[in-house]
């Protein structure tokens, strides 16, 4: 043992898992390695099988998650020379709600020769869309029975989540259903793979699960109004046991130790998910602050001052006591689709012109077409996009909503519509912060994390212009593995070497860059211009007035299920 | 001298102009020669300067013209192997509203050393849309000073059309218009260089230039209404007298001959425009017929039954009496961009792999384009589009309105928005359809002619299902051509072995393609539904309801502007 301690967090993504070595004292980021799923994410052919999948469906292979233990997490132990009796915690996030229906003893149904060929028995990612039916229905039948819980959820319950997803297994497919002896997120099950104990944690159960601290669950008759097969789920395939954040779930059993490397006793936080965790990497845990992870689609989340009765929000994910950190509420909202449009662009809607001048000037295609789109002034495309392509996350909460350009002439070039695009999902920020604000939770400050803000300077001064606030980035690249990493050191406890807490971890290990982004007054106003039209057009589409886009979704479902 | 007479027609397109040499007795195409405009459409910057063009504007070169004479005729003559003296007649037709200043011996001012360098001297094309506000403020007075000419034209003139492109050229360039001795329709423009006699035509000045058979033009007090400097405009460059669609504007010049290779003294036709002489082409001249002439934009075309009082159609481009065929109310209605909007897609929106399997199927990208959306079902893309990337010609008559897609994902493909952008087109043409079917000019019938219905079948199939009407082609693929040629055979008369009139012409020189396109009930059923939602878009973003286009417009100009 040496006199340095440091602390591994592993950070669960779309498609890949990265584990980070991470020295305690100041965050320093000693090593890192990343396993890319073999699966990916399951969206077409069942593996193994020849069965195709319904549209809307997404599902993952649940021993790609154990190899990333198993993969990187001995490569930076590697990489780095560290011994490991100096890793003193483990952490892990998570995407989230990504669940799945497991034996009474942790094994994965999809991973039992008689249910492996059945779809239901998968891991449901978290963006499986399938379960609007069931959403649909949980919201309606939580109005109508004046429930209040759906108030913490900005008024709505996301297809995403926990129990539409459980609810679609029990429709679909009771024999699944029944034969899962637990229901849980993919979070909370890979802590279970490395402690050997089941565990769940406050911010899965808070935010995808209708848990609050202070009510629990909904009650029983809630479940049976929805079907009776469901009044007893939380008793019989989940648990009323909740930690949090922070806390020890466990420590490294044998088998894992022998995955990963560590030491056997290790300690290991309960699960978390890669937004929540990311906030103290800023360094503070200062109510007030906005943090936007941004990737594929990006989280928003932000602690508010503590309060006896919380404002509750319209159209946002959701708000949980400790949600975030514990003793704290932690709001919650998001963007279903960011980096994952733009990628979508470059796959589908880019000529080849720009492809073969990327590879000239040895750039990839996104620098490319961000060095155009930069050329351009706010406006000068004509153009305008409503950032829909995955459906509204908030503040509409609606996966079945779509995407919208408008203003193409027959001079319009793939720039402009690039820039269209990043405009548009900054004009749905600035929707989400103008409906915090409005509701009482004011934001003060803008932070980024995550893929997109290191990538993409366009894109951070678009953000900056659109919202007219002055952005910071996290100092890590890698946030929320650091994030995983300090609740490895807070689990671990001040005995070892950790952390007494969250906020102490974060003033040690986390941080800004130096560098922000900041509005440009002219830029400000002509986007002021601009979202006053996009937020004509989003209430339009989405609250109501003209239902198109749900009208055209449900001709396409009903068309490719009469080729079927 | 054989026993066979020949008259050549001569179409000028927007991009090069076709001689077809043409047997009168039976419509045989004997040869066909085109010839590419050198200067194309001038959008960017003015032939032999540096001076770059603002957007909206689009010139050509009124040489391209004469070289068409030079080249093409001669080619065709060479080609078929026919005595010049067995060449009875000649017609041409051309894009409307190209329009020009000349001297008063016809001389293009932009040919003149003094003048060339300046924009306003050079041909306007018809797609010249620089006019907008000239055409905003003549409806403006129009409707406010009670004058009843709008009507026939649908409530609104187009931006593209004679009187606002000249009022253009007073208010940018009076010194261009004082200079100008005469203010001519290039259509005319080239029959004055074949014939070496000015003379005008019925069918422009009537669609173009609000002249009626019984109206004549406008009111000198209307010109003085727009601006003092235009109160004599028609009497000073322009002229009264207006020759019938088929009689003969004079012979062929000495010069013309030689030129051509043709006989001096062969019968010339008065000018004709691309659509309208197109539908004697289909073999009759029968009300009820709409012909549909598709290329880069759509022209339709059709004959109404002779009445005491003409319906008004709204948003319609135009009736005019003998605008069609001498003696009967000729109707026209357009789309402004169709194939430009697919030239579009293909030169801006499909990403390389499709490129490279066109490439390795030694297919075109459009060939693949089709194929690749002929296996989808209506409906099942999800995405709905106007088709406004160049404004909406009918019925809304506004050249700022822009293009819209909606509906889409991230599974989105190229092929999808390709089936969604030619349903948008077949969705606009319904709309017409069903404006001039309410206005009590009912359509029995459509025939297709242009470049697209050859290429594309999806896009015919389309537009039967979307239109529910059984949809024929005419026979010839180069129908204008054939009507300017029929045209010819009539202005030679039957004296000369020629017909009497356009009635005869069409009946042994055009017909049909025996095949059609049929609807099929199943794709009718969900086009309605689909119409529906394009109609609710349309009248929202259409009629002033949300303005959003063209204040994005207005943005981007605004924008441009700043930056030069």
């Amino acid at each position: 043992m040496s006199g340095r301690r440091y602390a591994i967090g592993v950070d669960f993504g779309t498609e890949s898992g990265r584990a980070l070595l991470v020295d305690i004292s100041d965050g320093a980021e000693i090593a890192a390695a990343v396993h890319a799923y073999a699966h990916g994410v399951i969206d077409e052919v069942l593996p193994g099988t020849s069965m195709r999948l319904e549209p809307d469906w997404a599902l993952q292979h649940p021993d790609d998650y154990l190899e990333v233990f198993r993969r990187a997490i001995p490569a930076v132990l590697k990489a780095s020379g560290v011994d490991p009796a100096d890793v003193i915690g483990l952490g892990i996030d998570f995407t989230a709600c990504t669940m799945l229906p497991t034996a009474a003893d942790g094994t994965p149904l999809c991973m039992l020769p008689e249910w492996r060929d059945h779809p239901h028995a998968w891991v449901k990612l978290w963006k499986h869309h399938a379960a609007q039916p069931e959403a649909n229905r949980l919201n309606q039948i939580a109005a109508e029975q004046g429930y209040t819980f759906l108030n913490r959820y900005g008024g709505k319950i996301s297809s995403e989540w926990f129990f539409p997803k459980a609810w679609q297994i029990l429709n679909e497919a009771p024999e699944v259903y029944a034969a899962a002896d637990r229901l849980i997120e993919a979070a909370d099950w890979v802590v279970w793979q490395l402690t050997g104990i089941e565990s769940r944690n406050e911010c899965t159960a808070g935010y995808k699960a209708m848990w609050s601290k202070h009510e629990g669950f909904p009650p029983d008759a809630f479940f049976r109004a929805l079907d009776p097969r469901l009044e007893q789920i939380v008793d019989t395939k989940m648990s009323r046991t909740l930690l949090p954040l922070g806390a020890r779930a466990g420590g490294l059993s044998q088998q894992a130790a022998g995955w990963t490397g560590l030491l056997p006793g290790t300690a290991v936080a309960v699960a978390n998910v890669d937004a929540h965790v990311t906030l103290p990497v800023t360094g503070s845990i200062a109510p007030g602050t906005m943090v936007m992870i941004m990737g594929t689609s990006t989280c928003d989340v932000l602690i508010g001052e503590r309060q006896a009765t919380l404002p509750e929000v319209p159209g946002m994910c959701g708000v949980v006591e400790g949600g975030i950190v514990p003793g704290m509420p932690g709001y919650e909202a998001g963007q279903s689709a960011v980096g994952d449009i733009f990628a979508w662009f470059i796959e589908n809607g880019v000529p080849a012109e720009y492809h073969q001048a990327a590879r000239e000037l040895n750039v990839s295609l996104h620098a490319l077409l961000e060095a155009e789109a930069a050329r351009l002034k706010p406006g000068e495309s004509g153009l305008l996009a409503l950032d829909w392509w995955n459906g509204n996350r908030s503040t509409l909460v609606d996966v079945e909503l779509g995407g919208l350009l408008v203003g193409m002439t027959l001079a319009t070039t793939a720039p402009e519509i690039y820039r269209a695009l990043i405009e548009a999902t900054a004009f749905g920020k600035r929707e989400i912060i103008e409906t915090l604000n409005t509701a009482g939770v004011p934001i003060r400050r803008l932070v980024a994390a995550g893929g997109l803000p290191e990538r993409n300077r366009l894109l951070m001064q678009i953000y900056a212009d659109v919202t007219n606030h002055e952005i910071s980035i996290v100092r890590s690249g890698q946030a929320p593995a650091v994030g995983a990493a300090m609740h490895g050191a807070v689990a671990a406890g001040v005995a070892a070497g950790g952390y007494p807490d969250i906020a102490a971890a974060a003033s040690h290990m986390g941080g800004l860059r130096p560098e922000t982004y900041r509005p440009i007054p002219a830029n400000v106003a002509v986007y002021n211009r601009l979202y006053a039209e996009y937020k004509t057009l989003y209430d339009y589409f989405g609250r109501g007035e003209n239902d198109v886009m749900k009208r055209l979704r449900s001709l396409r479902h009903e068309q490719l299920a009469a080729s079927s």
